[in-house]
């Protein structure tokens, strides 16, 4: 067989790096669930019909057909006449999960979901075909209090300010605040029609064609110089808890839903206030769009210092009807991380590493192959006080079974001595010392592989 | 939207099933990390032509392809001309990564594997389309030392052991030893071709068509009457490390390749002569042949005590080449625990639960909305310490707050009072008590979710 070829968008980790990945999901799975959501995870397939309700990214996605139906009914629907395609993201599958099972969760249902999505982009730098988010939502039946858009801001906040990336800048905006300001402006429609929409849809080309270029785009919109300016204001606005409102009150517009849309706003940025600024700022930015329809207040986006260029790492927002069952009305709001995203381009660089490439803290020495249940019964001991530990593979000599432990950064080699004494040598300052199998420990920073931070 | 209804095939667990999914993973992954495994995760697609090597369950296969490319391109390759779809086991794409990498890895080179396959077969209880496996393997380049066959028995009995799932069987075989006394009575061949492979092939259906319909099939492959005899008696013989080379014996055939068989079954049934025999029992069975091809040496099956009827939960094998570069072979071992089909029928029926649907094990309650603030600074407090917290998500009155808790299985309701102070209740036994959150723990048995294992 030849050696074959990594398939371009499907990263695949060796197991250095994946020792960071699991460090980066340990970290998440903690906070999570400290602050009690808990774990769900949907099927990787859901039925086409599902998943393009939107209608807005059907070429991405993946269909999914066993070779069997394809064979045998050519063209046709699948088996069940429902023809299945891999998920793109975590959300229209909780959703359908949600109203699946309403009558067996207690709402407000606080959950995370931790598994890979598929979208057939075209692959470059923190854009991947098969890639692991994180999501945290909040759904309730009926109304959801809007004091859980900041409770997960903070959530996600937390745990970013835990995970051995660079600071990040969290920006928050609120459609409601934008819709109002519009409004205010004049302008008409919702956020898919009318000068509100178009107004929104160029708003968003801020960062791809500048604001001469938004501006070109707000003068065919019809919009009046007045109008256009207006809404570029708005967009530069970056603010804090202590300023926002004066910088929106200092561009002169007025409006009901602009001042709903502003206390929400000012509420989540209260909330979070306690987060470390270094490590997660959090800021009004009110050029975050987060698309065209969907969320209907709060939405997040997440930008790493000196990675912007990723785009944001870390998305998310409200719904007012993230399902629907035809009976109820579920209102959601949730975020969600970008995992492979955010670390795999600093993988890459060797921006952040593992200490060792495997979990084996001691490999025991085997002296021949006579004595190898010997040095397995010194494993196991060592292995009930939870001190990861291998047995050489071969009663090699002493010196090739110390090159094998030192090549996988393993620190210590075990020695079973001919009297039924013990020792043990540290290979990287070459100590060694007579200890017991019994009782004895490596040091606490030795025990497990850590995660280095910087090149 | 009407609600969906399942997918056959591709079960979803509620929050409290899938703690103990949860649990599961974890004690595989602790288990496995304390043996030295590493983890790697392979992507979920492979190239078709990768998959379908072996030829043997194509029509089981998903095949993947971008809705874009399907539609420009309808009946033609995929973009890149190589079709993909959904891998089945673990196996063919960790001797893919293996390949690929070799360069990256140290060998003997173990690692394991926790991810979802996918398989169109017609579902039934512990048969699902969609199911999670825990594969652990050790790979070298050239030649593997027969001791590691022993290793991957004893690391996946002490999984087994440590899982929340009835005491299992762990019957091991050997194909060297099966095709040696075949080879002792006279027929001919090898595992796939000639009188040696059809007898194979007819005692692999024991279970299914009974030793007289192995009989018949054994007499049409033109077998006499003492080979057809010896090979249902090899079959039937269940040993222990005392009284498997007896029990061979006794059968009278002898081969320098059936020789070499027992051995290497006899070393493996005596490093794992330490196991929880109650838990873990490990047997000789001389009827486990897994299939027709891929193994070489060592096989094993599982069995659940009581859950026959699901077959193997945990199976694998050696396999002399489980890849090759052209330019170097892989030989391998491993075994593969079937997560999803152990489990899931166990939690379908109640054999196993988790103590409560949540992480969570306090709620704050919140008196009024503009305390809000004071009853998040509590929850911070507490999950400071690891105390899974959530504050109310409701100002309501208190019996309503604690009636949340209660839904939830939430064992502890924080109360902050007006003069300052805090009081704890726990819900079960009503008693309430002064408490400070900068020092208060839940009993270290409320405080995570556990998992009870009966009715």
């Amino acid at each position: 067989m030849a050696r074959p070829t990594p398939l371009s968008g499907f990263p695949e980790l060796l197991p250095q790096a994946r020792l960071v990945e699991q460090h980066v999901l340990d970290v998440l799975r903690e906070v999570f669930e400290l602050h009690g959501f808990s774990s769900i995870e949907t099927r990787a397939v859901e039925p086409l019909s599902v998943l393009l309700r939107k209608g807005e990214i059907d070429k991405e996605v993946y269909g999914v057909r066993r070779l069997a139906d394809t064979a045998a009914d050519a063209g046709g629907a699948g088996e069940r006449g429902d023809d299945l395609a891999l998920h793109f993201d975590l959300t229209v599958p909780f959703a359908r999960y949600v109203t699946e099972n309403a009558g067996h969760l207690q709402f407000p249902f606080r959950r995370y979901q931790v598994q890979k999505v598929w979208r057939g982009e075209r692959p470059q730098e923190g854009r991947y075909r098969e890639f692991t988010q994180a999501d945290i939502d909040v759904v309730d039946r009926g109304t959801l209090a809007v004091h859980h858009d900041a409770d997960m801001a903070r959530v996600m906040g937390e745990a970013l300010a835990r995970l051995p990336l660079p600071g990040v800048t969290l920006q928050v905006n609120n459609r409601r605040l934008v819709e109002g300001f519009y409004r205010g402006l004049g302008l008409e429609g919702d956020v898919l029609t009318g000068s509100i929409g178009a107004t929104m849809r160029a708003v968003d080309k801020l960062d791809k064609v500048g604001a001469r270029g938004v501006a070109d785009l707000l003068a065919q919109a019809g919009l009046t110089q007045a109008q256009a300016d207006g809404a570029l204001g708005l967009a530069q606005v970056r603010a804090g808890a202590g300023d926002l409102v004066q910088a929106v009150r200092a561009l002169g517009v007025t409006h009901e839903l602009l001042d709903q849309g502003v206390e929400e706003l000012l509420a989540v940025l209260t909330a979070v206030d306690d987060l470390p600024a270094d490590r997660v700022a959090v800021v009004a930015d009110l050029s975050v769009a987060r698309g065209l329809d969907y969320y209907t207040g709060t939405v997040y986006e997440t930008r790493m210092r000196g990675w912007e260029s990723l785009g944001s790492i870390c998305s998310g927002g409200r719904y007012d009807a993230l399902a629907d069952d035809g009976r109820d009305v579920y209102p959601g709001v949730g975020i969600s991380l970008g995992v492979t995203r955010a670390i795999t381009p600093l993988l890459q660089r060797g921006e952040v590493r593992a200490s060792r490439p495997t979990p084996t803290a001691v490999v025991v020495a085997v002296a021949d192959e006579a004595r190898r249940r010997e040095a397995d019964r010194v494993a196991q001991q060592l292995r009930a006080r939870g001190v990861p530990t291998e047995v050489s593979p071969t009663a090699a000599k002493f010196g090739r079974q110390i090159r094998f432990a030192d090549r996988r950064g393993v620190p210590f080699v075990w020695f079973p001595q001919d009297d039924g004494s013990h020792e043990v040598k540290d290979i990287r300052s070459g100590e060694q010392v007579a200890a017991d199998p019994a009782s004895w420990l490596p040091p606490e920073a030795d025990l497990r592989p850590s995660v280095v931070v910087g090149a």
